[in-house]
Formats: structure tokens, sequence, C-alpha cells
């Protein structure tokens, strides 16, 4: 504090008018490993934040949302008897005899008792042939029809957020090929929304990522937008194909297999899209590397000969396939 | 993998640039059969995907959210049943007698005993005349109880979630018409929101879909988006006329009623809006096509002259109205 | 059809730039009365739409959500009392000797037995005291309690949507002034939130209406956006002094007090906000009638001296608050 | 209205062009005192609205919603008991007798009595060993249970809503630096994403607001963006060092640590996110005031070590080490 300090030494910046062309998804430039991949195959990311504080760790709602089915319902069941058994040992604690309707005498038949008595009185089923007595009885019975009544609000909220959470099914090319395209050459995948919803609005920016070898002889990952044809659609009720024009600003002018693959070159796709249904935003994450990039091929047209009718029809699962083409 | 490939032949290309001027609201150019139109009269694409995997067939959220409310219904009184069904099923299993209050001795009786306490515990009614008794069928009704709250849940979530979903209620002129405009001619069609809930922030994009025949003889569809006096208003109490005034640029100079028939032309209409409630976004499309156009007329005002109040006041019917007027 | 019709006649169009420069808010330019205004003081719009077909007008969901609390729960309670007489009727058609725990005798004892029997199954309450016999009426109350959960889904729905909308409380100052303004004048208003949710990025739009005569002698309205001294901030914790300087190119310079009544002239006001609790869009709508413009004054800093502390804090009710001043 | 009134004096104004450059995030000028900061660490303002109108201070839902957790459950727990405590006395008021199943006959069994199935009633597990009798108690427990799932509908969506709330769990470095930066230096700060929900498309807008003193003394609030390296990303999936580089367009060069204290200088954080679950969008707020700027330093890179997997890992927790580092 007592130091007087001042910045004021360097005015402009030759470096920094580079820096700020440079491009970066968020990723930075420091992962060099070229073993794994940036975004994996489900479109997650291929990172993992360690030592987060407790609460940001837990964070049930995500967690219960992104569950698979069998397991969110194994959660809620399990959630559901071990509350269950913690009333029914309150009950007995204050008493089995206040819970009207139970004739078991014994320990194991008491603890079955409550515990159903719990499970009416928490689903507020509440049939009525087991019914509280006393005070402190009945206190507690209000208490977890409560209890019940709010913990199943979260419970249903879970189940029908999970339900209706907009997750498009976008079926990607499994490879990406390098095409004639046109009177030069493109690098292109092709997509197509396998769900009966309807995409609208689609966007989509293709990102390549690579190693590059710093002056210092130290490796730098760099991401280059690659410019498409067409970059946006309104609609997507067929296949898109998109492309990328290798012209001469293009970062894959004078690419090769090997330069790609020493590189350890990553294509990552971003698409992002409104569905139909409820106007809700959708996203979806791909990406290919090199390893995934055919040289030399062309998309077969997915279109449905086998009908005459009218309508214009696609076969989904031929979004895969392509044949050999020379390049131009 | 071993040869040594070089994407580095092709430097620029002219037919890029055109290709980048090229619009295409993503049907693509490969659907040329005349007969069809692309966008059916409530909005729908005239496309089909197919050979779809299971799980994305499915969609049942999808599906039941889109279901027409007779159907809904159905469906949901049906799963009701068979669910009912098959619990009253599995209680008959484990020893109808364990169900204390069913007096009936026949199998037909105790099913239908079964049914109804399986309807009781699945709604949480439970009033208790019949009721639950031994492990085995207390654990179950439980269960059932657990199944019940959550399956409710969703069938609640789904009722909710159509009865909100918004849906604008646009009503387009049945016709778009080639009209006398200022000192040229437009091309125009009429809307009105219907609903009382009002739109802000209404986009319109048009777009004209025509037949080409390329050089080598083929046929290929074309998109031409058409300029707007107007694409953008911020509220819509009125009825709103969306011109596209025809001067010299513009890809309908010069069409006759013949060209339009002979190219198959679709006037594509995509209306983007807010609506007012929820401000949530909502959406319609709508297409003319060539038979739809009407040649030379105006339309008629829609103002209802019948009151005399200070509130300005539209005829909703009447936004299909118009009369011959010569062009220009 | 058969005549050959071509649109060639004109090229280009002066008149069409005009009307390109001219904005239209979506009223039309036809609202020549100049009795009432176009939005009233609760943002509503002066303008009906009738005619509409019967289920566009209907739009329950769009009713029952903007219905004031005390109808709300009117109608609510209504459609309960019919439901329960509706389903009372039909058990004492099938019978009310099968609804077990009745005692009454007398058609009106039975009536109300069968209704709050109704009632406790619509409900899923299920007492008990009364039970269902027989297959039909066992059957009927067991699609009543389907009803009554698909039922109160609904309802439960819209009274959490009704609760939860987000509804902004913008307070704005009954009087828009003309001030002076730095070395010019300004034509000003104010505006603070009175809920406790923040609101973030605020934009608001002015447009001024007024009936201007054509050439013709025909009355026309027309609208000028206002332009802003600024017109999105980020923040809007404290209150906001919406500005337009009056310089040369602003539609009001010249305009005089008698110009402004003349001209029937309306200042609209349209504001967009995000509430800050859900992230969800909000709007407001105000309009300024030339009655309630104030020649020559300065609003009144609303900061509340009073309190010593370090936090700012401001009187919401200072909004109006004015002190005649010369202009500039 | 009598005088002519005329806004024609002045034509244009220089001071009017100085005043649209200056920017304001919504605080205004007026906030001088230097001893409070305008953003919170939590992200609130330091800033009250009082003498608001009271259902505007009401609020009930954003109160409810805002509220800690075990205030919440407090609240709700005593409503419920209210509720009830106001059905008991009711019922006692028409007759405890009606309520067939209580056998206590002195004053407070009975109420606990009506108690119990009012909460019976409420929740709608109506176990019914207390049953109603009579038109105006069967009557009032119709009513209740229709308060009851009403109420329980705003309860569980407030549960749910407050469950579900995006709110970003973005971890801000405690200090923001100057640090040599390339051949300059740069201010930065550094942030991490501590939910295991990913955030996409981040935006970050900082400014600055300093202290100035006006020529004619008096002392005014201003605010300068701040231009960053680079202020918006795709994804966001380990930390991100945000970076305003100090040329000298930036209004910190020639800034030394006392003139920064003298004018009181905070920077204000503004992060725009979508979260990925639902994609929602989210925000965040934070500022960092002169004394926790630390003059010389560099951030330590948090790449975790430990571990020799192909996937990336960072420690959250090492956001805020730096180290001393000469400024260039």
């Amino acid at each position: 504090m007592a130091t007087h300090r001042l910045i004021a030494k360097v005015k402009n910046s030759k470096l920094l008018e580079k820096e700020e062309e440079r491009r970066d998804l968020g990723f930075g430039t420091r992962i060099t490993n070229d073993r794994g991949r940036l975004i994996n195959s489900d479109g997650s990311f291929n990172a993992r934040r360690v030592n987060v504080s407790f609460w940001a760790w837990l964070d049930i709602f995500h967690r219960l949302t992104v569950l698979s089915w069998p397991r969110f319902f194994g959660v809620v069941f399990l959630i559901y008897f071990v509350v269950n058994c913690f009333f029914s040992l309150l009950y007995m604690l204050l008493g089995v005899e206040n819970l009207q309707g139970i004739q078991a005498t014994d320990m194991v038949g008491q603890f079955w008792g409550a515990f159903f008595f719990s499970a009416q009185t928490l689903t507020t089923v509440g049939y009525g042939h087991v019914s509280p007595a006393g005070l402190t009885v009945s206190a507690l019975s209000s208490f977890e029809s409560l209890v019940g009544v709010l913990g199943f609000a979260i419970a249903s909220g879970l189940v029908y957020g999970r339900f209706s959470r907009p997750i498009p099914k976008i079926l990607f090319s499994r490879n990406a090929i390098f095409a004639p395209y046109l009177d030069i050459n493109g690098w292109m995948f092709r997509m197509i929304n396998e769900s009966p919803t309807e995409l609208v609005d689609i966007r989509v920016d293709v990102s390549m990522s690579r190693l590059e070898t710093l002056p210092g002889g130290q490796r730098s990952r760099r991401y280059y937008p690659l410019k498409l044809e067409r970059s946006q659609v309104n609609f997507f009720p067929l296949s898109w194909t998109i492309v990328h024009p290798i012209v001469e600003e293009s970062p894959l002018y004078g690419a090769t297999e090997e330069s790609l693959a020493e590189s350890d070159t990553e294509f990552l796709v971003y698409v992002r899209a409104t569905e139909e249904t409820f106007l809700q935003p959708v996203h979806a994450r791909y990406s290919f590397r090199f390893e995934e990039i055919v040289w030399g091929a062309k998309f077969i047209p997915m279109f449905d000969s086998s009908t005459t009718e009218e309508i214009v029809s696609v076969d989904v699962q031929k979004v895969h396939d392509f044949e050999p083409r020379p390049l131009n």
C-alpha cells in the first residue's frame, strides 16, 4: 500500500492484436496431451473439476435430473423406503399402541404395521384401517403427511422435469469427410433430427482445435473457427450436410492426413436450435477427431425412393453412408 | 492412412461465391416433384423421416403433448385401466383374502374388488372400506401408491403442459394478392391475432420457393427471401398487411400467372412473436401456393364501423375479404 | 387464370423509400379519432377484435390466468360445486344405497350425502365413512377420482402459474416533462422498480404518435421513434430518468403546447427487462398523452437523506415529484 | 395551458455528444459517498428502495423464493399450523359432536381432535377414524380439502421452483491482480464453475466505477467499460482468466495504487451464461474494490497434476492462488 505503483510504461502491443485474433472456445491453450479428445461422443467435456465445495458438489437437483431412469427410480424408491423406516421407528418409540388397528404383538410385526401406516400417510392414501391416537402420534402423523405432500412435490416435479426436458436427438454421421465440392474441395459432415419434434432456427458452429509448436518449442493448443457454406437454417425437416469450403483462407488449406494426425486435430461441432413443441432452446455438441475423417468421399443421398407418395421421405439410418470419390 | 493426401490444388472458387448467396430454408434443392407443397396449411412440413431408432420414434412426451384432447384423455384412461388391471391381478395372485373388506367369493367379484381397491390406492383416495393385510399385500399397496403419486405427477404435468402450451391463433388471409401499392405493385397477405392474448415483438419472414431449370436441364428447387416493406412490429392489436413491394430487384419482378404455376412457386411464411401472458415465444408457419394467389385485388379494411365507441374495433372474419382492383 | 398477367410495368418507387422510413408500431395509420388513447394506463391496448371464432374466443387458459384473484377463486369454487352436483346426481341415479354409510332416507339428505362423498373422492381425501359398493358406483367413483386428480392438476397448475407469473411493478412518473437538459431541453419521464425483485438488462423504447394531415386533407396517424440519451442499462436498483434530448432532428423540435394538443400526440413507452429471481423476461407498457406533459419543470431527486447509513436509499413515492424550472 | 410554449431555441449540443458517450450501468452519478461499495460480495446491490406500496412490498412469491431453506420450511410449517388451528376452531364453533370419532370430552382434547382432523383433511390423507357428519361440518370439510389441494399446489410449486432455480455457482478469485501480460500489463481476475452443471455461452462484462471531480469541484460517479481480451466463450469446463489489457486507451492507463484508492474505484463484473441441464439463462454479479486489487502478481495454474489419467483435471480451490511477479 505504501509504495507508489504505476502502470504506464508500455503503450501498445503488437502481441495483443495477435492475441485478440486468436480464438478460444473456453478450453484454453494448455491441454496439450494428445491422447484424449476434448469432447466425448456423448457431448460431455473430457475435463474434470476436483476439490469443489460440498454444497456445490452435492447439487441434488442436477444429479437427479441427469441420472438414468432406472437409477432415478431406484433412488426415489430407496428414499421412500428409508423415510418410512425412519417414521416407523419414531412411531414405535412413541408407542405403537397409539396406532389403532395394528394387531401384531411382536416387534417385527409392529414395525411393519407402523411402516405401512407411514407409507399410507406419506402418500396421503390414508386407508384408515390403522389410525393415529394420542397427541404425539397424531402430531407426528400430521407432520409426516406434510412431509409427504412436500416431498412428493419435489419427486413429482423431478419426474416431470426429466420427462419434459428437451434433449435433441440429432444423429451425426459417424465420419466427417473431405469431399469434392463445386470446383474445389470441402470438409463435410451430415446430421439429421431423429426425433418426431421438429427443430427450427438451427445454428451450427464448427471449430478446429490443433496443437501447434510455438517458436520456443513449447506446444500450445489453438482453435480456429471454420467458415461454413451455410451456418444457419430456419427449418430442419430433412438431413443437412454442413460444408466447410476449403479455400486459401481456410486453416485446412494444404492439410494432409499426416499433418492432421501429427497436430492432434479435433473438429468441435456445436448445434443450437429451438424445439417446436414448447419453443424451448436445445443444443448438441459433437466432435470428429482426425481418425474419424475420411479422405475423398461423397455422402449418398438419403431420400427414400421406395414410396411413390407426394410426401418427401428420408431414411434416417443412411446418414452415415458415403462412397469413395476422388478429390478435386 | 498410408497415402499422403493433400488438399491444396484449388485456391478459390467463383461457384462458391454464388453458392453462398443462395439461400436455403432447410429443405434443400432436391425436392423437385411439383405435385405437393412444402408446408401444409396447418404449418407442418410435407416431409417424413423414416427408419428412426425405436427410442427416438417413441418420444412419449412429444406424442402425448401434440395429441388431440379426446385422444389424450382416451390414452390416460386406458393406461389407468390397464395399470389397475395389472395390480388387481397381482393382488389376486398374492391372495385376495389379504384385502379385508372384499366380500365377493367368485373370481369376477374378487377381481373387481381388487380393481377398485387398486384404483383407490393409485389415486390415493383410500376410502379404507377395503384395506390391505399381510406383509406382501401391504407392501404391494405401498408400492402402488408410490407408483400412483409419481404416475399422476406425469399425467398432471402433461395435462397442464398441454393446457398452457402457447399456440398462437393467428388467422391468415385465405389468399395472397398482387395489389397496387403506392405507385408500384405489391405482393400482400394479411393476418390477425384471433386469441385474446396479445402478441408483441412480431417478426415475419417470407420466402419464395420455386423450381428452376439448371443449365444441364436438371430441375432444382431455389429459395428467395422476399424483402418486406416492414418485417417487424412491436404490437399486434389489429390486423397487419404484410407487403412485398415489387421493384426491379424483386424475384417476382416480371412474373406472370403462368410463370408462377410453371415453376411450382410456393410462398413460405414464418412468424415469430412473444405472447404476453407469460412472455413466452410463439411461432406460426403458413404457405401460399401459386393457386392461392389472386392477381389484381385489394384487401377491404376490417374496421367494425357498427360501433360508435371510442375503442377501435376490427372484425376478425373480414381478414379474407378483398375486392378486384387493376394493377399499376 | 386464362389471361396472361404480368407484373413489370413499374421499376422503382420514390414513394416506397419514404414508406420504408416510416415507422409503425403495429397500430396502423387509420386510427384517427382523437378522443381515445392508444395505450391505456394499465398497459392494455385501446382496441378490440370482434367476431373471433368460438375456440379462439374461449381460450380458457388465458382467461383464467388474467382474472383477478377473487374472481379466479370464485370460478374454481363454482366449478368444484357444479362438478360435485353432477356426480352427486349420477350417484343418485345409480342408487344411493350403493354408497354405504349414508343414513339419510330423504332425497335432500341423500343428495348431500352423495355430494360430500363426491367431494371427498374428487379431492382424494376419501375418509371412508361413506364408501362405494356395487360395480357401477365403484366404477363411477374410480372414474371420479381420476377426474379429480387431473382436474386439480390443472387448477393447481393455474394457481401456481398465476402466483409465479412475472409482472414487473414499475412505477412511472404521473407526468412526462419538458425540462432543461444540459445546454438544450429534453422530454423526460422517470420510473422506478417497486418490487423487491431486481430487474436487469432493462431496455426502453419511446415512440411518439400523432395525427398528421396528408396533402389530400385526410388525417393519418404517424409514429416516430424518440432517440434517447440512454435506452438501455444493465441494472435498475434506483430510479431512472429517461431523456429524449430535443435537438434539431427530433420530431419534437419546434413543438408547442398547442401543436401537441392539435395533433392528438401520445408518447408510447415500452419497457423490456429480465427479472432476477428466475431470469424471466418481463415487460411493461405505458403512455403519456399530451395533457399529461408538463412544460418547464425538473424532477426532484428521490434520495432519502433521512438515513446516515452507508447504503443508498431512495423514496419510491417521490417518483412523481417535480418543480417548475424555465426551459433553455 | 394558455401560454404558447415553444421548444426551439437551441439546435444542437456538444455537451450532449459527450453525455451520450458516457456510460451508466444504472446506478447513476449521484452515489458519491466513498465508504460503501456498489455491489456486495453476494452480488446484491448496496441500495434500498423505501416507501413502496404495500402490495409491491409484500410480493409473497419472490420473498418465499429467496428465503433460506430452514426459514422457508419454518414458514410453511407455521402456515400449516395456523390454518389447522383456524379450521379447528371453526369445527368447534359448528359443534365438535359433528366430527364422529372424537371421544375427548374436554375442550383441549376436542381442539386437538379437530386439529388433527383438519390436518388430515388439508393434506387429503383422510384416514376416516374421524369423519364429518351434518351439513355444515361436511360442507366445511369439503371446502377445507379444496383449500388444501390448492394451497399445497402453491407450496409444492414453491418447493420445486426453489429446488430447480438455476443459481450458478461461479467461484471468483478473491483478488483481482495487475499482472504482466504479453509485452504489456493487464488487469485480471479468474473464475471457475463449481457446479457439476456445465455452463455454455458465457459472456462477461467488466466496468470500472470511480469518483471524479467535476470542474465545479463537485464529485460525480463515472463508469467505464473495460475492453477485454476475450469477453465471450462457448464452453466453460475449466477456469477462465478474464484479462483487460492496459493499453493507452484504457481508463486504467497511468493509474497508481493511490489514484485508485482516492477515486474509490470499484470493478463491477457481470456474468451471463446458459446452464446446460435445462438450457436456462443464469447470471452472476461480483465486484472488486480497490483494496482487493493486488499489484504485480500472476495467477498460478490450477491443473491438478496428481493424476496420470487422460482426462484434464483442475483443482477448484486453487482459483485464488497467485504469486508475486514484477509488472512490465
